[in-house]
């Protein structure tokens, strides 16, 4: 697991606690509206069913210290958990490919919750070009380079595009200067190693739930 | 790493291999398409930046072999993939939570490719029970286990409802007697151990970018 200090004193996590850190503010966050002014690592692994030896390391991430007996601040946790997680800062992000999944995203405004703000969407297609969704503007896919010259604040590009087009358009993307993707198609996408890339592959979570469905029922 | 053979000879696969398995499959997806006979584990290897050594003992797991020189035969390894996957076997599907990433879902025919039906979608708000989304049926909640009753085929239940709710959503779906839950909320869902649980924690993939975003930049 590889992990290294920034100039800026970002820490690069292991993967497995950034999946977890989520689960942990999902679950203060609820507290915090029930009004619970304190939580204690035992406590949160009941809820979430993960151990608490590995809650108390995910957490020494943060610069947040739980006290004894009476555990951590929620209202300081939850504060600290956004911070280290960048859920309280704005992170512009453009949609490329307005497809269903492409116009759900630019149309849920719960994501503002997580610190992402799209701004605009991408097609190929002329019948959406022009057109707003969720009151945000879709430019041509063409015109991504030239827009991006003007709006560099960008850097995320959220990949919502057929699989035929994944890499092409992603090369598009990457052309156009900006940095990150977060890649919905199940295609793998190469890029440079500067170019951040997430994969979301929700076709990979359905066939492990096939794979386990068939296996709880017959094995 | 677990993996057990059950009575079917269905074999309980590691998760890494599994989130592979879709990327060569919609790989060979597109060699067919462009009337590809023939592809080897090199040309894989280099397309999906994946080792060939690993490709070839994911696909050990199946019963396609390659010829020396020649590769696997694309048509083949195409169906093959497709039935190790189960995408190509009906599997009926409810979404729980209507909103605008359920309500995509439930529009997304795409699906239907990787073997997920969905057949209806259930809610709280009396505003959209009774109405129809993508042509499916939206039915109050309250309802899930009478209807589940006479829809026990279905065993999915996609659950894409607000945080807050997720896991007294989840106890209701378990106790109508459906088998596996895709979640898609940040929450950890407690089950019984024979519920098969998905997570596709989205916000876990944002944390992720910002998180090596913050990084690539400035470490």
């Amino acid at each position: 697991m590889k992990m290294a200090k920034s100039t800026e004193n970002q820490t690069i996590l292991p993967e497995p606690t950034i999946r977890r850190l989520p689960w942990y503010l999902s679950y203060v966050r609820m507290l915090d509206n029930l009004h619970v002014e304190y939580v204690s690592s035992t406590q949160i692994s009941k809820e979430l069913n993960v151990q608490s030896s590995q809650i108390a390391k995910d957490l020494s991430f943060l610069s947040v210290r739980g006290k004894t007996r009476i555990g951590y601040e929620v209202k300081s946790l939850m504060a600290e958990l956004e911070d280290f997680l960048g859920f309280n800062r704005k992170h512009d992000a453009v949609v490329i490919g307005t497809g269903s999944l492409g116009t759900a995203l630019m149309q849920d405004r719960g994501l503002e919750n997580y610190g992402l703000n799209i701004v605009a969407g991408f097609d190929v297609r002329s019948e959406v070009i022009g057109t707003s969704l969720g009151g945000l503007p879709v430019y041509d896919i063409k015109d991504l380079a030239e827009w991006h010259r003007s709006h560099n604040e960008v850097s995320i590009a959220i990949l919502t595009v057929p699989v035929e087009s994944a890499q092409e358009t992603a090369d598009m993307v990457i052309a156009s200067g900006m940095t990150a993707l977060w890649n919905f198609t199940p295609y793998r996408i190469k890029a440079p190693e500067d170019v951040v890339i997430a994969n979301t592959s929700i076709y990979a979570h359905l066939a492990i739930i096939y794979n386990r469905m068939h296996n709880t029922n017959n094995g």
